[in-house]
């Protein structure tokens, strides 16, 4: 089963990334400098419309191309001035959210200097946000505020340190005899255990969501789900084991003794976003005993028949971008509450394999955990 | 008195830079990849000497140079390869610890996609990792370690929540009664909050420190104070109020609300490197009744004058590199020390204005706070 859900995120993927369509609008130059630069950079910029205009210094140099990645229209080959300056427009507007990008200078990659990088693609690539719709739920208000904090937790099995983040909600500091319910929230393939709050806004989002009094506060616990080493394209080579201990025996343990949660496990998620997704469906159906709810964003599906079995989860979600394979998702999620499962599916709009989906979906499943 | 001691700390930069002897040592063959390099990554590399080796893919382009910072060395220009691979060693062994750098690929500056970035010089920079006969005390080591959060607290007087990160010692989370001093801890001009843990360690320096029962443990709080933007070369420009203000009236508080501190003059300390040294000289002198000790680490003095008629700190820590300035350092002191104050200064060896400096400052430092 796991390789042939390896092979429909390729798929979508791949779909995905060709679905490309030419504008034929006027560019409004309303360009304004992408929210993820660095200080006092001035490009990237983004317009109304969401195109991305870039600018690189760069004047000796014979090519400077743009790499964006999926929904990011591909390539954008930029253009010498006399300025010594690169410059060039995307062909049509890119998908609302975040895009991984880099540069090819000369036939080699570099990032853009204007931005700051995200690890993506088991390289820091470069950031752009291209403003959406909905962004007030990922942004940075003035509400009270949880912390983000780095652990370093002790792994028997890989010999060393191993460092894990931990999103505490507003007041956990205070009320120091409250416990909480905990989401173990895994990134995708080629990133690492920043993805969820630097690309992700995972803890802005859980913050909106508590002010606005829309869930229950609980910790998030994100680490690094690929202790297994693969490339890409030779996920076949991937197995579960070595990081299913880590998750289950180093770090759930050292969670459960150092912060206060509510240790069993109906009080205990595990969501995943592609390759982490991949990851969260093997170690629930593995450890049924240990999570209560199970999360899969644009990471496959399960069946009735790989639940058969198992004890029954209290609640299954299941989503991804409408611009990857909804219909899967959504038979995946008939076929499950046929067989009388708690299943809730969610497709969100116009978007791909790419972090605005995982952002949405992370807003549609946080109140629906530990009720 | 700020403006004398900006334009000492320029001067220390200036000659530390300048201070590069030509090696004339037989270059050993035993390179191995930086410690800071990405995953997979082979190059930049360290042999056992010190020197530093390149290898950028930029096959089109017509020259690639590095530019390291400080204790660098200054720039070593690469040469291609048939294989499209610039490679260039330096000229000399570098000085042990972090060194910042970038790349100037066709007269572009763009970061080497070999090795993690890290804040400086207003920018996001290459990092690279000397090992130095002494970096035990900064290593990762089986021991107990505390936790890192990031924090958004709310700041009024400049409209924002603004990112702080904290320091806790290992235990702090179980022992839910115990109270803790707190040591603030600026980075310099052109860094930010990220610096003292990504280049500096200091929560390793920490762990480390209280596992061999060195110290008594407190936590560490570090937010960005360069709240009133200035550019390199124009410092004078340079308000501290602004800062003064988000440190004292807003973080402090915050840190006391929100976490189990020891809220008074004794428990309260600030340091800082560099510029941040110059804030710490002037918010303690401005706020004498709100700090107890105070640290200036490659960041200026402080004279009995400075210090006359204010509440008497309970230590003044001075310290910087040999290749800095450590005359004027140790004859502060000794001055110090004559007019009755408890001082303390120390100079690291063979080290300019970096970061092994203030690893090394905080080792020295971090015993002898909140006796």
């Amino acid at each position: 089963m796991m390789n042939k859900t390896i092979a429909v995120l390729f798929a979508a993927a791949v779909t995905s990334a060709t679905c490309l369509a030419q504008g034929s609008q006027t560019v409004a130059e309303d360009f304004k400098p992408s929210t993820l630069n660095q200080p006092g950079q001035e490009y990237p910029q983004v317009n109304s419309q969401g195109y991305a205009r870039f600018r690189i210094k760069a004047p000796q140099a014979d090519s400077v191309k743009v790499s964006l990645g999926l929904g990011g229209r591909g390539g954008t080959k930029l253009v010498k001035g006399t300025d010594g300056f690169w410059t060039g427009t995307t062909d049509g507007p890119l998908d609302e959210g975040f895009h991984y990008y880099h540069l090819t200078v000369d036939g080699g990659t570099f990032n853009d200097p204007g931005t700051l990088n995200y690890y993506g693609s088991v390289r820091w690539e470069s950031g752009i946000e291209i403003p959406a719709h909905d962004q007030d739920f990922y942004a940075l208000k003035d509400v009270p505020h949880g912390h983000v904090q780095q652990i370093l937790f002790p792994s028997k099995s890989t010999q060393t340190s191993r460092r894990a983040f931990v999103y505490t909600p507003p007041g956990y500091e205070k009320e120091t005899s409250k416990k909480y319910p905990v989401l173990y929230l895994q990134h995708g393939w080629g990133e690492d255990e920043t993805a969820w709050t630097n690309q992700g806004r995972a803890n802005l989002i859980m913050d909106n969501l508590i002010a606005e009094g829309k869930i229950k506060p609980f910790i998030i616990v994100m680490t690094y789900g690929m202790t297994n080493e693969v490339k890409w394209g030779r996920i076949k080579e991937f197995r579960i084991e070595p990081f299913q201990t880590v998750l289950v025996d180093e770090l759930i343990p050292y969670m459960d003794a150092n912060f206060r949660t509510l240790a069993d496990r109906s009080n205990r998620a595990m969501a995943g976003l592609s390759m982490g997704g991949m990851e969260t469906r093997t170690i629930t159906l593995n450890k049924p005993e240990v999570f209560g709810a199970y999360a899969l964003l644009s990471g496959g599906v399960y069946t009735p028949d790989d639940l058969n079995g198992k004890s029954k989860a209290k609640l299954i979600f299941l989503s991804c971008g409408s611009k990857e394979n909804p219909d899967r998702v959504n038979k995946a999620a008939a076929d499950l509450k046929a067989a009388g499962y708690n299943v809730v599916s969610y497709v969100s709009d116009k978007t791909a394999h790419e972090f605005q989906t995982w952002r949405r979906s992370l807003r549609e499943l946080a109140p629906l955990l530990f009720k």
